[in-house]
């Protein structure tokens, strides 16, 4: 845990979130300025600052994230009528948190490209 | 391999591609309708149709394509400027080739929403 971090307290209930999911790797909550009808965020329990800073032995974590986002959005409704898994690394891309998070969005139509 | 996948056949040699990278899980090659400076499209080899058909025991391949995307990231100097990662999972969300595929955009900037 990184003691300025945002997402971590949020994980350690310092912060108040709207937590979807956890499990022993994994965390996930609401986007407190959604863009979509879902909009979810899924990032890892450790902290981890950007891609970039995922080392070569974090497939698995990664990789977690990604089927997490999955397991919500059918849990919602969302496996047919579509959704999109977006990461930003580094404020360039627009990430703003510096703690690694997989933005699942859907529940509307998507534009390309991507912003 | 799935006989009627475009990207399938891409991997195969079978229709020309402008690879990226590739191993032993994973294939990279550019987007043939960029959207940004760098736009390359990071697949699985294995024939998977959307994120929804990933098992359970996928979460290291799926790691995998972002832990390329990074490197490749890396590699055209883009680790600092930033990059974005995006999943399109469904018609509905703009995926129009069925073979799962993370598309790695960087070299411009991005707004937000993401589409």
């Amino acid at each position: 845990m990184s003691d300025d971090c945002l997402f971590c307290k949020i994980i350690a209930g310092k912060i108040p979130g709207r937590k979807v999911y956890e499990d022993d790797a994994v965390y996930a909550f609401e986007d407190i300025n959604p863009q979509a009808p879902t909009h979810v965020l899924i990032v890892p329990r450790r902290h981890v600052a950007t891609i970039n800073d995922l080392g070569d032995g974090d497939a698995e974590l990664a990789g977690r994230l990604v089927l997490v986002a999955r397991r919500i959005a059918a849990g919602r409704g969302l496996a047919e009528s579509g959704y999109r898994l977006v990461y930003n690394c580094q404020a360039g891309a627009g990430q703003t948190v510096f703690h690694v998070h997989l933005h699942l969005l859907g529940g509307r139509n998507f534009t390309w490209p991507p912003g």
